[in-house]
């Protein structure tokens, strides 16, 4: 635990599918303490969530003793309490008025941050937690612009005066997964270190404005099987291929402007980068604990902090 | 088998992976008989793929002392022979010159018609066993026009004046069964009887002009998960998604012109006329039996038949 100079004021819960983080937070937003766990809500024994959340808050004893507020799947129908969803443009006064008080046995003053949805007429787009890292990212200057957050369903969120417009979801990273594990094409992939050219040539061929992926996806196959390809180069060739699309699709959907920002775990935020780069698209990075001071900035219009 | 009024000229064999058929061929062309069996290339036993023949063209006795052609998959990596692939353009004359002659210790005269491949820039495409039945398909006066061939792989094939001029593979029957069985769209699906509406509506989406794969993916989540569509519905509608966005695929490449000719099993032909109506095309429906006539016109470009 660090040396706290500051008053806690806040917890601040980041509560996933396969695993959670927590932080300390004082009265200037700053993260005084973290701590992290792989008990996402996929791993919580008989669904006894609260022995988790108490035994995580414990760590910090009589510090503990502030507002918690909770983000993520926590909030899904799997999680602790299914919480409805608000819906875009919302900013972090939207989100404070759609928090969940939720009684604990052990008397903390709990809420849960709702997911976000979209409601277009193709279908809805749902996320939970990403909103609360995109608020959090106001606290590093970055209130106009498109976030991207690369995985295994990637988010592409279009943010106006602080507050999030739109955004769009890829299956990318779970599309990727199938078609590695569960097709022909894993079949000619050797596994191997990253392989940069091999990535690339896949994004380029994702970008081509006259591509289409069903078609495409055959090359992964046709390539190497007609010796124009080397089986190390064709799993990064799979993931270029992908990303490319995803962000040829991101800028047919006009989501891909000037301001783009990269939020994420740091090999695959790499691979967007070189896919951006190679779209003519400029961009930036963020750290992903931008979460804590989403936290932080929805308790303040809450009135939670003083 | 059938009384057969004109004397045997050919045996034609399409030997595929997971099947095959055998058709005994008289001297215009018509289908005097026809045997088929499980014994695809992927079932037989030891590789002793010569067995299985001599065992299929037994039953027709002394009649089978004809020139065998055999096409498909049996001239794979894993076939028989792995036999080198001609180029797009061709026609019945190129894959005549292309015969590949194998000797048998029975004494038959069997040759294998030799897959086919393009070779553009992006990548190639290959396919063993569709020229055939696309060069068949001239015997039913079609010489001019798009064919598509439904399946695992499905084959947007153009010819012109007797001839394949080029084609594209889509991924969309494989891709289907990998994001049904292995991720998470597969999990809100409730399997039953076709829906028509789900698979329209896939369609429509599919087609729609700013729609992107990766993206509307999602929405065979999330249209069930907010009640904006039933269960029983949902697979039909990813099928529907895909089939569209391949239909679109192939207008965009420009493929999709005035005649579409669909060849294939007929539940799922069914469901691309579905599409193709759907985009507006006019599409007719051709016999897959149509090999016969294949090997027939490729046996006579090569002066098997008198």
């Amino acid at each position: 635990m660090n040396s706290a100079a500051s008053e806690p004021a806040l917890i601040g819960i980041d509560w996933g599918t396969s695993s959670l983080r927590a932080f300390l937070i004082g009265a200037q937003g700053e993260v005084l303490d973290k701590v992290s766990s792989a008990e996402g809500i996929m791993h919580v024994k008989d669904g006894d969530f609260e022995a988790v959340f108490r035994k995580l808050i414990a760590v910090w004893g009589a510090n503990a003793k502030v507002p918690v507020l909770a983000s993520g799947m926590i909030t899904s129908r799997n999680g602790w309490v299914e919480t409805p969803y608000a819906q875009v443009p919302l900013g972090a006064g939207d989100l404070a008025r759609a928090l969940v008080p939720h009684p604990t046995s052990c008397g903390m003053d709990l809420r849960f941050i709702t997911g976000v949805t979209t409601d277009h007429a193709a279908g809805p787009d749902v996320m939970r937690g990403e909103e609360t890292q995109i608020i959090g990212a106001q606290a590093l200057g970055m209130s106009d612009g498109t976030f991207v957050m690369p995985g295994t369903h990637s988010k592409w969120i279009r943010v106006a005066d602080d507050r999030i417009e739109d955004y769009a979801t890829y299956m990318t990273g779970e599309i990727f997964a199938a078609l590695k594990g569960h097709t022909i094409l894993g079949t000619l992939i050797e596994d191997g270190p990253y392989d940069a050219e091999g990535f690339s040539r896949g994004v380029a061929a994702g970008l081509d404005k006259g591509s289409s992926l069903l078609h495409d996806l055959f090359h992964v196959r046709t390539l190497p099987l007609m010796g124009r390809m080397e089986s190390r180069s064709v799993a990064d060739f799979l993931s270029g291929l992908l990303i490319g699309a995803e962000v040829k699709a991101a800028q047919d959907r006009g989501d891909a402007t000037a301001a783009v920002t990269i939020i994420g775990r740091s090999d695959l935020a790499d691979r967007y980068e070189t896919a951006l780069t190679a779209a003519g698209l400029h961009s930036t990075r963020a750290p992903d604990d931008i979460v804590a001071s989403g936290h932080f900035l929805i308790a303040q219009a809450a009135g939670l902090i003083s």
